[in-house]
């Protein structure tokens, strides 16, 4: 099967995921700067879970970039992951409207690690598809950032009930470092080609 | 009429169904875990029909994979059937903000049972065009699922007002034989090309 | 310029408003038949639009399978027509919301007059682009459904100040007959090719 | 990497923030004109927002038209454009509500200007990763246009506290002189293939 399709599905709930989050930032009804002012809790989520569900669309791209061909485990290896990605709008909202409080910041956590356990899982998927001599595989080398990320998450979540500053600053910062673009993928690609 | 833009379109709202059901999971106003406890009932229908729309979209999958020209018929069956699964967010947080209570859990098995009837006709429609000799029809075979599925469904109906928990065992039940991914349009197709 | 863009564009648009249009039904708080039984109204007119809906993105399929190039005049004249479907959502809720009452039911008809001519304008530009021997042109020949709705629509509008009923069989009525599908194009394109 | 899904990705996007501003336009619950008369500065802002997202699609298809392989950077400036552009259901709802006032109007302003200033940055990285030579370059000129509308957002935004109906007339102003098509990308285009 090819996965033109679920490239297309992806993209479509990706693209719905980002657009719909900003269907929680509730239209305030004064017409004042203070009005807005308030509002930057729920604009500071906005603007990292857009970041993370960017960061997650590009590596997907990565990752279905070099996989020509799909299986049923990775159709629904796929669809685990975005039906963790689909809870962002949710707890984006919980965390923003309640001014980073402890439990929906540490619940916040939760799902950006269960996100990224789904990103894992798939990633395993499409790499036993492709048997050994896999291109995904070597490219991924020793995906450092892969195995970063969870473990800033599992700290993050129990640091919200110390200061959940902390916990934001941990999600931000893991944002920052999957921003730097991942070329490690495009350059294996390449050598293939070469 | 080639079928790519049907499969578009159909992707699309799929797409949208599945994504727009978590905008009806409302953000509690407190920050506590007893808040997101109270909504374990929510997300239970959410994930069940999550599933659901998964299934479909992955059944979808396979049916058009194996159609390459629709007709103005099929068009139609399969608008009605996107109409049937776009109740699917509706019923699905009815049932749920109401904690399955009997009714609603009855109202969403019917519609399940809708969507399925839907299923069947547009598959029957695609045979229809396809003629004798039809892949898809030498590839459903028995088709025990399609078959079981709305004996389920309309035993379920009645069942809720006796206990909407056997209900909705059944709707997942039913879910689960459907996640083990269906072999037999894809084997079949392979038979074809060898 | 190609014309798959701008399908993909629009099959994207069409697809979130025919689906949208659902976030407009309220889930009643009371897990009653009652409480579903006073929605008839507004699913009444919910199943309406979703035909409406259907019917153009069938239309539209069409129109422009007929049309590999695209010129600036009928982008824009596709957006104007976008416009007016985008605006489905709203006036169908306000009419199924106030059981169909005068002032809701002839802005209804009147958004629906709106589409009509927008979707007018859009063959035209069409048919301009493709100049003499367009094929498009000679597919619609008389075009008696894209001449006999407006006319439908305009008596609706003050004969919903009369009988609003009246006026919703003439909107039920002018999706029935846009529901026979439009073998013309289909047709005259098989002649061109044969 | 090629342009295809990004284009795909960014349609999507697209596509649903020109159409969930609809779901900002809250239906009246009265039945009667004046309700409908009441909503006119809300629907007036959604028209003006429905015609900046359709003339940022529209450029954005002839930017993409002639750039058929994306740097990282590329996809970055991308979603950060679209970041800007998934604010405006936000800041029209905002604006239309408060009818015009002069914070909602002059902060419309500076998401105008932020999204003319993304989609600027946009263009230089295609531009520099085209190299000497680039298509795009030469296709845009002097590019009067991208220079003329930032300094219009500039000076509206402090004109709203003088009289907002200033700034939305330069608002509007400002998108009526990028309806006229912008015949250049494509005009360098077709030098280049002649």
């Amino acid at each position: 099967m090819s996965s033109n399709r679920v490239e297309a599905f992806s993209d479509g709930v990706l693209a719905i995921i980002i657009t719909i989050m900003v269907l929680e930032l509730k239209v305030p009804h004064e017409a004042s700067l203070e009005a807005l002012g308030n509002l930057i809790p729920v604009f500071s989520s906005y603007v990292l879970s857009f970041l993370y569900v960017g960061i997650y669309w590009n590596n997907h791209h990565h990752l279905f970039h070099s996989t020509k061909r799909v299986s049923a485990v990775i159709l629904w290896a796929n669809l685990y992951l975005l039906f963790w990605l689909s809870l962002f709008p949710f707890f984006t909202a919980w965390m923003g409207e309640n001014h980073l409080a402890p439990v929906p910041t540490a619940a916040y956590g939760a799902v950006l690690l269960m996100a990224a356990i789904a990103y894992y899982i798939l990633q395993r998927a499409i790499i036993a598809h492709q048997g050994s001599g896999s291109i995904l595989a070597s490219a991924l080398g020793s995906d450092w950032k892969g195995k970063l990320s969870p473990l800033g998450y599992i700290s993050a979540i129990p640091l919200a009930f110390v200061s959940p500053w902390i916990s934001g600053g941990i999600y931000a910062f893991m944002a920052a470092i999957w921003l730097i673009p991942d070329r490690r993928i495009a350059r294996v690609l390449e050598k293939e080609v070469s």
